[in-house]
């Protein structure tokens, strides 16, 4: 038996996957490719297209962009998954008709894409990394090697990680009944299947997660002080189990009403190929 | 003797001495008053006028625009203060040739101000209120009256309140000696000499309150990704006793080195006037 790749193996792999993937969409003729557009997952250099790290994948200081150009050839722009996200909501789903808004993507990891006076904000090119803003500063190790960041404490991994150890810990749980004790079978989706049954270690868990990203959002009202929030991912579709919970922290940490009563915080729109309408939305604009 | 004014009799007070204060460097003639330019400390709605809240005075819901038109004439235009400084520090100061710049008091409470593609960024009117994001969900209560807020752990004012309740609890330090049983003559400026002098208490609450901006910072270098960090208020003149633990809780919590070796953290340069130096520019911008 083989050992899977690691490191710099396991991202050539990866890249070389995306390249024949992208290989089987390509124009049959080079001339009738107008641009690639890539959503990456992610903080990028958008000057140099570099990948500076990518907390879910074994990428770093990777130069996506020339190493696709070289590949495939024709203009490739790439822009952050989440920050891509963000922009395809603005342009064709909740977030329509704003001019500041913030999107969430909760899923696996957290991702965030500012829109900030009718524009994509990246800063210096790696803005919007939402999931890596410190909400309890003794909190547990996020998947990035540092403390108490928000995805790891509300993000799908988070949450069946939080599982895990729960039930480790002998916590009662109809979770135990469905994987005895196989917990490497615990995703957040199955815990999402214990909250809605009513089980309290379940739903006890979302609660929390809810919570945290509550409080991340009143931060983000006090801050930027959007006129709405967007919120897409797979978590997000526990709908008010999640929400719930998410609303009490806003109103117990926000400054005052007037945020609140001022900031819708709605699901997104767009589905699971957002950051595919987004890079496609970015190439367009980037080709004009 | 009198009680002192509370609430709206307090706000009344406040604000004919603000109109008092302006009257006396009025132009004789009032043809010559071009605008007058105010620098408000809270959220104000920037449409309307009206300051939101202030966390430090009694104001709530205060048409201040429409207050000082009436009693002064002239167009009056405003602004939160810490926005203003921002604003100050980027076109006169340390935040020259910067686009992205988020501009940080540390004084009795904490403010913001964002320059973000070369302009004040205030979202919806109200943002940059720095001082009011959590950075530990179950930490002391805020003036704002809300749990956790950067300015309840940081502030000058929490500087002080740490150094009481820590006195009050009888640990050893210079501050005892100084003040004796009269704990209310402790403010943050005297907890700095302390510090300076070595005390180990003064020298913990700085430290923890360095490790909170730092904290701050983190998140928002992730968030916002800016060019650079100026840093103004009272508390910041500490300098390394504050910067060094400011500095390594950055290091702990930041995604990854490539955010703070390209992020510079740098002193205001403009001193205590720096608001009214952004309402002057406030104003002469909006005359145009």
């Amino acid at each position: 038996m083989r050992s899977s790749p690691q490191g710099p193996a396991k991202a050539a792999l990866v890249i070389s996957r995306l390249i024949e993937t992208i290989r089987q969409v390509l124009p049959e003729s080079p001339q009738e490719l107008a641009a690639i557009g890539l959503a990456v997952p992610g903080p990028l250099d958008a000057t140099t297209g570099v990948i500076i790290k990518a907390a879910n994948l074994p990428f770093e200081n990777v130069p996506i962009i020339r190493i696709v150009q070289e590949a495939l050839g024709g203009p490739v722009f790439a822009g952050n998954d989440a920050d891509l996200a963000g922009l395809a909501e603005y342009h064709l789903g909740a977030g329509r008709g704003t001019r500041n808004m913030i999107y969430m993507t909760i899923s696996t990891g957290i991702g965030g894409g500012l829109i900030l006076n009718g524009d994509l904000y990246t800063g210096h090119g790696q803005a919007g990394e939402i999931g890596h803003t410190v909400v309890e500063p003794d909190g547990p190790l996020c998947g990035c090697g540092r403390r108490g960041h928000l995805e790891a404490l509300a993000s799908g991994r988070a949450i069946a990680r939080i599982a895990r150890e729960r039930l480790a810990a002998d916590e009662p749980s109809l979770l135990r009944e469905w994987v005895g004790d196989d917990l490497s079978q615990i995703d957040a989706k199955l815990v999402g299947q214990a909250a809605q049954q009513g089980d309290a270690l379940a739903l006890s868990i979302i609660q929390q997660a809810g919570r945290y990203i509550g409080i991340a959002i009143a931060s983000l009202m006090m801050l930027l002080n959007p006129d709405k929030f967007v919120l897409g991912g797979g978590v997000t579709r526990l709908g008010e189990l999640l929400f719930g919970p998410l609303h009490e922290a806003v109103r117990e940490y926000a400054l005052h009403p007037y945020y609140w009563e001022s900031t819708p915080i709605v699901p997104a729109e767009l589905g699971q190929d957002v950051g595919l309408y987004g890079a496609a939305a970015l190439a367009r604009a980037r080709l004009r």
